[in-house]
């Protein structure tokens, strides 16, 4: 592992790490801050997963999650988005491919040999972290936006006890009935529906839903509501009585200026739910 | 004037706007952010000048400012650092022509013609934005970093009775003897250094001072401390008596994850001085 840069940051540190990964057979960048209180042992973790085009630097510089991490005492993990170099398969659209590996193990050609970035986050990269610096992997929360929103729900419903909170911003919420969903799962995983369900927050909302409170923040003005689908989470949501909160935000969009606005809530969330 | 975008953050509205400027003689882009306050009636208005290689964009999804501005209920305002467009004159160099105008209004060819961005900040910005946006110029602050620093302190000192405070992260504190002034002063402005005086932040402290109070944030471990020259802007504030602070900010850089960790401190400055 490689320290690619660290920015003291509110009294800890930001930094940004590259390492060889096994699971995505390539060489793999994430951003991590460790709040000040790092320097006393290991501090609780919350991942933030990113949606399409982003790399591990997005949030990182414009969450603005830093202060509020700082204050409640939790390291912030920042993981990129897809295997990344020369010898991985990409496509031009910038939805599928490089920068939209959608939190899964791809079966297919030519996704197959890099993209899997779902072992990558559950196994490889906690792994890491826990024997490279001073997080507790005890205590993890996990959040994201929109692809990262996505990743976050499915990973959290499929480890029991993992996580003790899920958040998400603007989720691509029930990707197997979306544009943003079908083109990805039939590329990485085929045309088989079964294969699906799993990466689908809706659906494993409704089959199993999370041992844990959740929260939901969607834009209510949001350029990219009917890709979404945020109707069939806060659906599956209530009909499941599953503890957590959904919420409309009037007049907020996709961007990270919404994002931003409610960080506090969701650091503060997580907390909550940490103990912290 | 244009609206290029508005995203809804914190309640309020960060927008992007450009115009023609009469003084740059080409197309400007500012950003703006306004406070949910703004709604009904005027606010005040804080001033951030941005530094080498920047444009509008930089701070206002990296500084992290926006959420203390709404709780404040005091205007941000983004300007851009140099005219821009083809008809503008440039350099190779980072830090000569487009994206290093310094605050200046230039007297040498090539740069006489568009680089006025000192008339651009004092005189035509602020008339646009109080015809056009709830802000109240009776009441305005002005902050900046690296070399808007330099921008926000001297326009500052040149204007007394406008501004109720100042502050500055790691600014160019003495540029007519730093290779970070000297370089683009002979450019801009020629060799005579009676026209330099008025733009040297240090020079101006010990000729006239601000009337009002001043905070300077510099990071210790700031990879450009030979170039800044804070020792010769505290000297001079301390020589002067000047009502103000100067902090050295152990191990912190000269990245925006050093402005973000103090942002609030700013804007909460401001605030105070701005009787909010």
């Amino acid at each position: 592992m490689k320290a690619v840069s660290e920015n003291k940051c509110f009294g800890g540190v930001q930094g940004v790490y590259s390492h060889a990964s096994d699971a995505c057979g390539c060489d793999m960048t994430f951003g991590l801050y460790l709040p000040p209180q790092a320097g006393n042992g290991p501090v609780p973790m919350l991942w933030y997963l990113s949606g399409l085009t982003c790399t591990h630097e997005n949030a990182m510089t414009k969450a603005a999650a830093q202060g509020f991490a700082a204050e409640a005492g939790i390291a912030l993990v920042f993981p990129d988005t897809s295997p990344r170099g020369e010898a991985v398969a990409d496509d031009n659209a910038f939805d599928l491919g490089k920068g939209a590996g959608f939190y899964v193990n791809a079966t297919q050609d030519p996704w197959a040999p890099h993209y899997r970035m779902w072992d990558y986050l559950a196994e490889e990269l906690p792994a890491l972290l826990g024997a490279e610096f001073a997080v507790d992997l005890d205590r993890q929360g996990i959040t994201g936006h929109s692809m990262g929103g996505h990743g976050a729900l499915t990973l959290a419903m499929a480890h029991p006890g993992r996580f003790a909170s899920v958040s998400a911003f603007s989720p691509i919420a029930n990707p197997s009935r979306s544009d943003w969903g079908r083109k990805q799962f039939s590329a990485y995983l085929g045309e088989d529906d079964t294969a699906w369900a799993r990466h689908d927050a809706t659906r494993q909302m409704e089959a199993v839903g999370f041992d844990g409170p959740v929260l939901v923040d969607q834009g209510g003005d949001d350029q990219f509501l009917d890709l979404l689908k945020p109707e069939a989470l806060s659906q599956a949501m209530a009909a499941r009585r599953q503890d957590g909160v959904f919420r409309m935000q009037k007049g907020y969009d996709h961007s990270y200026f919404f994002v931003s606005t409610f960080i506090p809530d969701h650091v503060a969330f997580h907390a909550d739910a940490l103990g912290l």
